[in-house]
Order: C-alpha cells, then structure tokens, then sequence
C-alpha cells in the first residue's frame, strides 16, 4: 500500500448529509487527504461547528467557493451541492486539472434535452457533459477507470438499476413492463428545515411521492435503455419511510420465457455481478432489509420469480448515503486512481 | 338515539391488539355493551394486567373459552383469534343465537378449497361457510345487513381491494395487469415475541415479506374476480415498514383506454364511493400518508394515470387495527344492526 | 345532556399542534360549536389545506386576526400563539365578554416579573394577569370554576406539577431538593422547521436542551411554592426523545420521614387525587410508560421510595399534546361552564 | 505496525448484539483474527445463518462450547453471556493460558458478597475474582495493563461513572447526593424476544424501570466509592428509550463548594481525562446527543454548574454497544496488549 499516491482531495457543498459522509469516508480512506471544505452558507465556521462530533476529523474552516482556490489546493473535488451548481464550476476545474466526482444530478446525463427537460436551466457545458460517465461503477468500470469527470448515480437510480441491469442486458423481460416500488430513508431529501421531513410529521407515517413524475425516473430509463439496447420506460415511484437511512427498491417486470425459476435468476444474478464486490447476491428464498446495508456500501439483491404471473421481482437494499451516494463516489474515484474498488470504504454493516 | 338497542358483546381473543382495539371501541360506541373476555392463555387474569392503561376501561377478568358460557352471556361475539380457530366455534355460536364476528381468515373464503390450500387444515363447516359474508362494507354491504356471520377482510385486503374495487368493477384495467406493493406498520403481525419484530431489528429497516406467496394473495384475488365478473390474478408484495400503525398500498394497473386522464379517475372513484362515508377520495395531484388514517376508522385514496406508460396508481391508507381489523369490525355490525355505519368509530385522526 | 348550554368557540393560531388538537377535541365535544379559526400566516387557507385528513371537522377558513371579528362571533376564544402575542389580545377579549383560555406563558405568572425575567417583554397588562387563573384543575379547580380568563399550564410544568403536588403541599420532603429529570416527544417544540426537529437528526437520538435554565423552571417553582407555603427551588432538565408525543417526568426528592415505604406513598397519592378523574396513581411497583397516556388526558403517576437513600421517586406520564396543552384546556373550559370536567375528552390511550 | 503480534480471538455467545459487534470490530481490528465462535444455542449454524449481512466477515460456523477447544484454539477470549455463566468458565481459560475479557457482570466485582446480593448464584471463584481488573480504562488503564481476566465495566456504569469520576476523585460533590437519570436505547436488553421490546410496545414511548432497585446501582457505587476514598451511595434510574442505541446519562450532585461556575468545570474534566482519547470533554454550553456517539467508541460529556441550585449537571453520551459494550472490551485488550488503546476503534459517529 504504502506505494499508493495520496490524493489532497476538497469538498464543496461540505455542510449537507453528502458533505459529512465525505468527510468521514475520506478520514477512513488510507490513500485520501481532505484539504479544502467549501460551501457558502456556512463559510467561515469551522466543520466541528456543524458537526461537533466529527471535530476529531478536520479542523478545516468552510471557506466560500472559488475555482481558483479550490484547483490550486486540490487534485480531487467532490461536488455535493443541488442540482444546477456543478455544471457552473466543473468545466473550469476539469481545465485547470482537477479530477471532479459530482453528486448531483448535472452530469448524469449524456443528452442534455433530457436534463434540460425535467430540471430546467440553461447549460452551455454540452462538451463537458459529453465526457463526463455515469457513475454506476458496477455498469461502467471501463469508462470510469479513464474518466476525469463523474456524474455520480442517483440514489434512486443506483438501487433500481442494479436490480434491473441483468435482466435488462439480457434481454429477459418485456420492455416497458419493469414497475420499481422504491422507499427510501428521509435522510434521502438532505438536511433541509421542512415541515414534512419533522420527527413529528414523518414518523409513524409512509407515503409516496412524485408520483408519475420523479426526476430520477429518466435517469433510470436512459440507462436502462442502454442496458436494453432499446428505448424503455419504467414506472418508478418513490415513498418516503419514518427511518433515517436506506432505500429498498421492489423491481416487478413480466419475463419473457415463463420456464424460469428463482434459482436460475440467483444465478444469472451472481454471475452478472461475479466481479462486482458491492453487489452481494442473496440465496433463494431470502431477501434484503435496509438495515443489513447501513453504513455499508454494499447493495444486497435478493430475487424471486412468480410462476402464477409470471414475473421476476427483484429487491434491492442499500444505504441511500454510501453506495447511494457518498461511498459510490469513493468507488468511482477508487477507480479513476486504479486501486482497489475496495479501499477504505466500510463493508461490514451497522447492525443492529 | 335512546330507541336504538343494546347489545351485549363479547370478545374472544382479548389480549392481542385486535382485543385491545375492540375493547377501547365496544367501550366508545353507545350501542354495545362489553360483557365478556375470552383467551385460554390469559384466562384468570384481569384485562388491565395486561393493559393497566385500560383499567378505567373494564374490570372484566378474561376468562377460559366456553361456547356455552359465550352464548349464554352475548348477543354478539367478536372472535380474534389466530386462523384456525374460528371455525371451531363459530358454527356452535351461530346455532346458539349469536351474531358472530371473525377477524381471522376462517370465513374469508366462500371456496373452502381456496383456504385449504393457503391456509391448511380440515374443515368440516362447509355449510357455514357457504353462509359467511365477506366483511368489506363498502362492497357487500347489503349481504352484511342480512348476515349472522362476517368473515372480517383482512388488513392489506381492505387497502388493496378499495384502492382496485372501481376500476375491476368497471372493467378498466387489463386483467391481471395488478401489482399491489403493500406498506404495514408492524402491529399488524400481533402482539407476538418474534425476533425479527423488536424495535432493536426492525426500526430503522424495510423489508418485503412473503414475496410471491403471501396468503393475502387468494383473497385479494377472489374479491377482485367476483368485482371483475371473470378470474384475476394479482402480484401482492408485502412490506414491513418501521413504524407501529397503517397501511399504505401503492396499487398500479395497465388501463385499457389510453385516453383517461386522473381527473377522470378522481370523478369514477367519488361516484363509486358515493355512499360510502369510510372512503375519502382525495382531489388529484394529493395522496396520503398512513399518518392521517392513524386511529380512524377511513379509507383515503389517492388516484393517479401516468400518460407515459398507461398505467393507473392508485395508493390507499388506512389504519391496519382499525379500518383493517377492529374498526371495520364493528362497521360491519353496524350495517348487521340497521344503525348508521359511522356509529361509534373513530372519525378524526391522530395527528402528528 | 340536552339542557347544556352549547358554546360557540374560535381559536386563534389554528395551524399549529396546539390548533389542530383543538380542533379535533372541540369537534368531538358535545357541547362546543367550532364557528372562528384565525391566524396571520395561513391567513385564507381553508383549514383542511393545512391537515388534508381533517377537511371531514371543519370547512372553516382560517382568517386574519381581527379581536372585534372573534369577539361578535365567538363566546370562548382559545388562544394558541408563541409567547408574547396572547396578552396583546386577551385584554380586549375578556372585555367583550368572551372566555379565554391562553395556551402560551403569558397568563402563567401571577408574578409578572417572574414573566419579564424569563421571557422578556414589555407588558401593561398587570391588572388583567392578576385575575388570570393557572389552568391545573387538579390543583386550581374553585379558582378556575370562576375564572374568565385561564393561563393554561404548560406541559412540562403538568407533568412535574402533579407529580410533586402531594409531597409538597404535606411538606413531606426537604425543600429544594426536587430535582426533575423530563422526558418530552418532540412535537412538543412545535410544528417549526428546524434542523434540529428532523426526522433524519433526532430519529435515534437522546439530548438534554435548556440545562439549569429552561422557562418551564420557574412556573414549576412558583406553583410548586404556592403548595409549600414557601419560596422552593427545583432542578428541572428536559430531554427530547425520538418519538412524537408524550412527557415522562422522573422526580426525585428526599424524604423529611425517612420512615416512609411506598404504599404510604401510594396511598396519599391515591387521597390526594381522589376527586381528580384525570390523575391515576398506579400501584406500588407500577411505572407508566408514555404510550398509555398517548392520545388520552389522563396523567398516570408511579411513586416509589428507595430506603436506601431516603428519596421519594414520583413517574408522571402524559399526552403532551392533551394532558399537557389541548385537553387541559378543554378540561378547564369544562370547569369554568360548570359542566363534567371529563366530559367530550378522550379517555382511553391509542395502543399500541 | 508490521511488528506487532497478531493474536487468535474466540468469542462466546456469538449470536447475541454483544457478540455481532464484537465480530465486526474484531474484523477491522489490523491485529485480530477471529478463530472461534461459540454458542450452546446456535452450535452448529454458520454465523452467516443469524446475520447474513455478516456473511463475508466470517465463515465459522458456530460451536457448542467446550472449554478445552476453546483454550487450544485462542489466545484470547471474549464471553459475551447472560449473567453467571462467565465464572464457570473463566478460571479454566486463564489456568489455560488465555485472556479473558468478560462482558458480563460476573468479574465487575471485587467484593463477591455484593455480586451474591444483587445477582445471587453461589460462587467458588473468590480467588479469580480477587485477581480480575474492572474494564474501564479511563480509570484502570495501569491495572489493565497487567490483567490476565477483565470484567468488562457495564453500559450505564460507563456512562455514569465517567460522568461523576472527576467530581469523586476530587471531592468536589456532598456523598450520596449523585442522582443518575439515564436513558437507554433498547438495544441494551439484548435480543431477546420479550413482548415490551417489540417495536409496536416500544416505539413512540418512554419509561423507567429497575427504579431504586436496578443491578447497576451497586456497580456504580462500588466504583464511585473507590474514587471518593469512601463509601458513598448514588440515585441510579435507568429508562427505555424508543430507539436502538445510545446512552445518555443525566447526573446531578451538589457541590461542595459554591463558587465554582461552569468553565471551571470543563477545566477539571479536561485536565482529568487529557490521557484518554476515547473521552472527549465538550466546550462549556455544548451538551451531546447520543447519536454523535453512534458507531465510535467515544464518550462525551457537557458539564453545566446551576448556580441558583449549587447543583452540577454532568451528561455523558455513548454507543451503548461500543464503549458501553464490545467498543470497551477491545480498548481493554489493546492496553493488554501494549497496543495504542484507539487501535482498530471506529472514532468518527455514523450521522445522521
């Protein structure tokens, strides 16, 4: 190990549930140095002012954003701010030489009409968004390994697509008949001060939302149809759960030849993902609970087939913070640096 | 009011949390009168040592099960009992004069062969189940006005079935098209020490349950054909969600006419459930949260078509103990006495 | 019933927790007609935009507060507002002729300079404070049957309050030496978007707040010394739970008697209370837990004494939300109309 | 690191919360190797059967427990078991040659006659007793050092006595005017399938138990009299919290000595814990919520002087799992060992 080269690695947006995840995964990571907190709302105050419990971690202030700056201090930046930010900066960054992993939603897109379409704005970074990957490592090893800027996946997406990938890239289901039920930890909406994200609302009460029109929807759907080979639509609904984290995605799809059984999908699935260490693929008969996943970032997939209906239906847990976004984006750097997929990300889950 | 009669009622199964729901709403309700606590493991115990906030409640001691002590003593017998049992006492009560209640699966099944090969056993009641009436008002309410024995729906049958019921009824949706991703608090498992069910395992965590072969499966399917006029099937995943009341039930169907739009939807399901005071059917573009329904006695439906994949989704709260077992118990005697449905049962939520 | 008196009744500050449970309360109260909701930030909401599952208790709409308005249309006003707003109003109130019952601090203090030292303000209505009443029935009930004008205990204050009240007012332990450790769910702060209140920071936490200087200290003291007949000192700490509703209060004092066991306690307890329906002093050896008062007004309180270290132990527990703000008010309006002081409150908890 | 000893680990009572956590860490722990999982209840099961999410941490099946596999097998052993079991194993383990690290209350006494008292059992170990070291480093670390057998201190005492340890140690307080209000989350109680720790009876609720009469009472006094040079009794109250882990610990004592404010206080606990790096003294007006410790072996502590009440308010905040449990047991062996004592520890919480 000791050959590794250390990376001195910055955060901008470092003050929301994406930035303290960083900042600890980057604490335990051997190879990272986290030399730059940055976000406007809190500049000037110390991290531990934020997060008292972590003033063991970083003594680092949060400092007002500036390209400059940040390129001039850093080799890697972490963007974890909302959508429509990261496009305003990463060009400028990539120039100047950073590597950039972005949380958001700006560079999941390779058709900007597509992005323009569900979250608005005006981009002008099209060449840019034309080089950046999809940061699903599991999908797009290859790409990774050589890119300089990722549009890391989704929460949302990150669990439906690694439960639909080897159906979808096999041909097996009908196109446009996958139906993906997902519930999510509130932690998921970020830490934002709203009336139904209180305790006192949220608690002892589920719901769905953004029905027919959640903006992680085209996002599942384009690279499902890379997957597919074909254009296909899903219907995604997401459902916000009185729990901190994790998400549990159910998959329906209607299979194409009625003869399969479970255990043909266990190994279809295990082997599709056999080089994949995050995915861990469930024996027949067993299926996930979010908590297995939490502070792991690991995805557990578990799968079934109803030879009644004749469906696949697959379940998916991970943690909507780690693989479902900050640890991602340490495997996606991982990648990008050529160490182990593995390296100092948590893999043994917070139980109970 | 003072015209109405008073019936005397007993419960059998006092001390699981249908029993505690029945005893908290027999006590509320003007009409009935508790007079009786049956359960061969509590028996000899006074009914607040297991629920001291409900000493004020009844000084009732529970008592070991005898047909002939019931009968004697009641007019109306609620039986909360594990499946299985029901049916070995309901005959006997109903010979006696008594008006019976089953919150179990027992009677749930006009095709006794249907319970056979879900739920097992030898059953030598074939004529009285012949005359058991399906306890889901807003469906069979003139059959409950003329029934003596109600085979209570089951908690996730009661959300999924109001949230299907209009568009089966109408013949919208293509057959067999249904997927129901069913949401439960983790009382609807009872009161019963598992280790899967303490806070420390299943708080903070969701998991499906049952995937594929959920006993609630047949019953959702023989209500719906009888709505549909011919034989569905339908794809039911239940889900253990941490929280301790509700049920919310995310139904989605592939519409038959493409041209529907959820305003149209809003206007079928208000017409259907006109006269049904314990369905609200929410404007569109609102769904629930269980939390609204939580110690309510109503249905809320939320209704929705995505024009993209023709899909209705149609997402039901309730409360699992009550609209889903206790509530809709004593819905269902209300409508056996000739009094008005609402009488008695909870209308205003919990809330927060 | 039906020679009753029915009252027309408006609350002022509808939106929040206090509002919504006294909508609910008012509109299963024999006796009450909701006819005024009023309120400066959800001026011209109908109610039910704000608590959708309630549109079936009201259509009212909430209007901007105007004290003519509510005085020509309602003869009892509750006023539940942030502290420093209800004294701007009652005034006026009381002189038109309308009851009114204040859920804030404001009316708490006889003492107005206890008030200014602890919440600050400017007040020219000492006159009016004067004739208010503290609205702790169990403690206060012949003041309270006269009174026009209530200052509603606070929640904390009630749960410590009548867990102290027999100890101090039979000078039974050493002055000064109450220390209260309370427990609150957090909707008790409010219906406020706070980083702090969500879901996704409090879930899972335990935090004492306010230590050695929180402003229920001094209303504690200064009933608690009216009952001692002289000047007290207490310790009070509170602590959010991560749970919706309920107030335990764990009160620790010593003994002047070091010869006392705890069914001495249990019976003074139980004769100090004996006219007080909502009070309900369990067994020796039982302690309430929260979840029992939940959703009723009934306060349960458990008393022991530990020989070893001559110190009574006294266990309250209430809904925060009934007990503890609504339902006392409710109670005491109950009080002041000469009607049944348990008359349209709920009695029996929502369990599990 | 390179040329530290790697030592072979066993662990009986594998399948309890004790057990999992101590898998885990044992797992990250660069000088561990986990050899040997016993159990009587699940000998026979993979570990991966109970946990699977636990599946690539261990692939050792569990053992029935024989004393002599156990000796052969492992240099040190950590017996995670219900109280009285440890003291029939532990003579021959250490006569063997192995550590002992014991987490239950068998060893936590010198003073045999007080275990008798409050545990009873009858026990011929007087001399392995006389020899055991009580694990709580901040404390023993020197005696540690030199142990071959530790009873590991247990959750509330950690909490509470690192709490008051700076107070007793230099007579700051009146003796026997600690009073300790602590709060548990439910994790605490072990898995074991009771009714009151079902998430439907514990969620959403609070309350006392164990109250004057709770086992860790003589715990704390044994070791709070060893730091005041005299005997002194301590107020102990434990209460359930509805979450899973964390202690909070509320202690409150009269100072001796009045003019003392509370600066001076994070003085004296900085100064008496500036060699432990598993305490962290918070700045004056900071007070800890449990789920900052969530996940790290840290305790922290605000300290408060209330000066109209001479009282100080000392709250202490663990992972009631970790340094109050498996967390203390490692740290314990590192000293053994002559390792750094953070060595292999998760420091940074798991938030939100």
């Amino acid at each position: 190990m000791g050959e590794l080269e250390t990376m001195r690695v910055g955060i901008v947006g470092a003050s929301g549930y994406g930035g303290v995840q960083l900042v600890r995964l980057i604490r335990d990571h051997p190879q990272l140095d986290l030399v730059y907190l940055g976000g406007d709302s809190s500049a000037g105050k110390p991290f531990s002012d934020l997060y008292p419990h972590l003033s063991q971690a970083t003594d680092l202030i949060i400092e007002s954003v500036d390209v400059d700056t940040i390129a001039d201090r850093c080799q890697v930046v972490f963007l974890s701010l909302p959508n429509g930010l990261a496009y305003q900066m990463a060009p400028r960054l990539l120039e100047k030489g950073c590597k950039v992993l972005d949380l958001s939603a700006d560079y999941r897109f390779s058709n900007l009409e597509t992005y323009k379409n569900w979250y608005g704005g005006d981009r002008a970074d099209a060449e840019t968004a034309a080089v950046a990957v999809y940061g699903l490592p599991e999908l797009y090893r290859d790409r990774i390994k050589d890119a300089q800027l990722i549009g890391c996946a989704g929460c949302y997406p990150t669990a439906s697509i690694l439960a639909l990938a080897p159906l979808l890239k096999q041909g097996m289901i009908v196109p446009n008949s996958a139906i993906i039920d997902a519930k999510s930890g509130i932690s998921g909406a970020g830490r934002q001060a709203k009336t139904n994200l209180l305790l006192a609302e949220a608690d002892n009460s589920v719901a769905a939302y953004g029905v027919g029109r959640h903006r992680h929807t085209p996002e599942i759907e384009s690279i499902g149809s890379d997957l597919a080979g074909q254009d296909i639509l899903v219907q995604f609904t997401p459902h916000l759960m009185p729990m901190v984290r994790g998400i549990l995605s159910t998959v329906y799809a209607t299979l194409r030849d009625p003869g399969l059984v479970r255990e043909d999908l266990v190994t279809i699935y295990t082997a599709f993902y056999r080089n994949s260490p995050w995915v861990r693929v469930l024996p027949a008969g067993v299926f996930p609970q979010t908590k297995w996943a939490m502070n792991s970032n690991m995805c557990y997939i578990g799968v079934e087939i109803d030879q009644r209906t004749d469906r696949a239906i697959v379940i998916s847990a991970i943690d909507n913070l780690l693989k479902g976004q900050a640890g991602q984006a340490i495997q996606c750097l991982n990648i990008m640096m050529g160490w182990d997929e593995t390296l100092g990300l948590p893999e043994l889950g917070f139980y109970p």
